[in-house]
């Protein structure tokens, strides 16, 4: 009967389906254009203007993936994707996201799925050995780990707990303190004003830190700042560093911000979300050299972990500064009166109410591959995007126009911001490769981000025969 | 090899062990206990101290499934589950989900995959149709509806706009102003306390409306704190309605709460999290009357319409008040001209700047029951929910301490509040079913929420029968 529940068997077949469906997507992503052909409008004037009375068949709506949507992705799985950051997955990162889709459970407090709670708070201890992050950050210790959605959340999170802390609590109560100051460099991330906006701090009270040539923040210059302010009766209340920055890849000398934080009392946040990953290799923990300075750290396992989006893991090294600043009882919503590693009601750690089941991709993921087997991964990628500088700088066409900390490389072309940004436009329109840009000193940059999980050599040498010959076909 | 990826077939294989796994588990489900019965601590002490060095194979970490995280499931998917309110799912929605998780894709821009945008945009258009919602929240007119996680991020969505208006965007650059004061009844979800905290309103400025003897806002009530604000030079922006409370699922008059907001110029929330689903049916359709004076109205599709979690639809009648609230562009965040309906950029919509694919669930679910589906099922929940109202009221020895608007039942044994608490303690503790709790004037309350995927009548008279028997024996 097509208007009830869909039964355990008939979920075993169609479901079954699905796997199919996705197995063969992975088979063939690497044959589809990349970035979507469609024109504004086009998937919607595929649609009925009205919903369905009378349900339909399974059959029909496979059938309308194939037909109605997949025209209009834009392939963020194909080895050829090389825009903004990676957003990479993993047969045990699916599995892990259909599993805690199947038992869906709502994880707000301990009690409504201790596992929920417990896998979480276990696995982002995990980490804190995976990554030699500082010790405050586990569980174990008074602080610990909470999987948010994105970054941006995070530093929504970070920057409420730093609120709350510098007002002694005030913020709740009476609203945000007109006096608060907080600092970024001038190439930390839009979640950062965002965040700022909405904690009703205010962007004019953002101070944008200049950067050295490398794009990092000078932390002279932020000492200066704070002390200006200081004089003039701000309140300097948070200081975002960023290990990895969306635009250039940049890493802000978390070691000399930390030890002006530390003198000053000011929260120091560090957000890590592309680069953090990194970190599981001995060799490249170099970019988070002063972490221990940091009063909350983030990453997303769901940009190059191969953790199915969404999975930012946020932590900080004292967690009862997080939930004061976050906590409502309500005698409807229960209550558990344990506040113990791992058995907290995490509810309390987050924007939101409800939660789901995410450790459960990233313990599958962290499990299938084993910690040998995600750094041989990271290393692979990182090599490629060494490789694929050194191209750059070997051809006189191109320029590189900042250094390459890791896996991201930012060029241009040296006929200029026109030419560069109808070489980028062109290849993109090919739905061959899809790169994205970003502006460095008034110059138009492209972005090659290498991290794509099914991306090999070859995808890398021939992305950079297209752009080459892309550009010869321009100048001419 | 352990450390490489997982192939496509193998992911083939694996899928439909996982698919397996789901379908047994909706098999069986009903003789889980329902609230898990470890204790805190008890799932960690499963788990190895460190992550594994070398890869593992799925099939230990299937089995883990079974033996680590199994008992600390507390089965929101089980039909003997009435507690808080249902998370119900559907294989549709877990289908859609793992679509959703296999395309991976991630789309904050219109570009980053059309079809993300452009059919989140077009079902929540099927939806003002589907429910009878103001014509205004169609993205063809000037508002719109965006998928968000949970009902308590479209509130502060909801607040930051509202706190836009009121400031003419000054509170986005000096911070939000505190004269602004905000409304609800003492019923209101603790979500909007919370996003007044998080938004620098500050928690002292939510004036808390006395509600009536049905537990819903005293209109009279609310006009005279408004006047009696003003008079004191603070500014009202915006009053929360709310259709179905969490506590005792009241119904607040949005027609008279409404009418006061568009006189004052005040904006109007309504947060129909869970009972908006009701308007599936023309018969319910009383609880949004006045809903043509909202701004903007929110409810969760994976409460009660079978959408796997987290899916709250947000639908606001000015979409650039929202987006001027939340807009934050930076060049390497990519760029798209058009704001015409459904080729917006989503980011723009909501807190953080990443997105799933969530409306594939929700259009694989309404597909798939059809609006006559649909129908049936939120029927036949609130039939037993009406049917077991008339048992509490049929015997003497229990009351029921609110009406019951639709599908949520409150009541409490006569003998008081010590026995109440003694007898709800009791039945969760047995497993056989999991109930809830409140507070209703001093009294504490237990909650019967009837609205899981699968309870049937059986379930819904099995529940009373084993709370009669435990009051039987408590009472001894």
């Amino acid at each position: 009967m097509p208007d009830d529940h869909m039964t355990p068997d008939e979920f075993r077949e169609y479901g079954k389906e699905v796997i199919d469906w996705i197995a063969d997507y992975y088979k063939w992503v690497e044959t589809y254009p990349v970035l979507s052909q469609v024109k504004p409008g086009d998937i919607r004037s595929g649609l009925p203007p009205s919903a369905p009375q009378k349900g339909e068949s399974m059959s029909a709506m496979l059938d309308d993936m194939d037909h109605l949507i997949m025209p209009g992705i834009t392939h963020w799985q194909s080895p050829n994707f090389f825009a903004f950051y990676p957003c990479n997955s993993s047969g045990p990162g699916i599995l892990g996201e259909l599993l805690s889709a199947g038992l869906n459970v709502q994880g707000m407090n301990w009690v409504t799925s201790p596992a929920c709670t417990e896998l979480e708070a276990h696995v982002l201890d995990w980490l804190v050995e995976m990554l030699d992050l500082p010790e405050k950050f586990r569980s174990t210790n008074a602080g610990g780990g909470v999987i948010q959605d994105t970054a941006s959340s995070a530093t929504l999170c970070a920057t409420l707990a730093a609120r709350e802390r510098a007002t002694d609590g005030q913020s709740n109560h009476v609203g945000a303190d007109h006096s608060l100051v907080a600092y970024a460099s001038h190439e930390s991330h839009s979640s950062i004003e965002k965040a700022l906006r909405i904690a009703g701090i205010g962007t004019d009270r953002m101070r944008v830190i200049p950067t050295d040539e490398s794009y990092a923040m000078d932390a002279h210059e932020l000492e200066d700042q704070i002390l200006r302010d200081k004089a003039e009766d701000f309140k300097p209340f948070i200081v975002y560093g960023t290990v990895g920055s969306t635009s250039s890849g940049s890493l802000d000398p978390l070691e000399s911000i930390g030890s002006i934080c530390q003198r000053e009392g000011i929260w120091f946040h560090v957000d890590a979300a592309m680069l953090g990953t990194a970190a599981l290799c001995p060799e490249f923990r170099y970019i988070q050299e002063g972490l221990e300075y940091a009063d909350s750290y983030c990453f997303n396992p769901h940009k190059w972990m191969f953790t199915n989006f969404d999975c930012d893991c946020l932590f900080v090294a004292d967690r009862n500064a997080l939930t004061r600043a976050l906590t409502i009882n309500r005698e409807y919503l229960g209550d558990f009166p344990s506040k113990s590693a791992g058995e907290d009601n995490y509810r309390d750690w987050q924007i939101p109410l409800g939660r789901r089941f995410r450790s459960l991709k990233l313990w599958f993921v962290i499990r299938y591959y084993g910690v040998e087997g995600l750094q041989k991964h990271i290393r692979e990628h990182v090599e490629m995007a060494q490789e694929f500088a050194r191209w750059v700088d070997d051809d006189p066409n191109f320029e590189r126009l900042a250094p390459v900390s890791l896996q991201l490389v930012c060029f241009a072309h040296t006929a200029g911001n026109d030419i560069t940004k109808s070489l980028l436009d062109s290849i993109n329109a090919s739905g061959k490769i899809y790169l994205s840009q970003t502006m460095l000193r008034g110059r138009f940059t492209i972005r090659i981000s290498i991290g794509q999980a099914n991306t090999r050599k070859r995808h890398v040498r021939a992305a950079w025969e297209l752009i080459q010959k892309t550009a010869r076909e321009l100048a001419l």
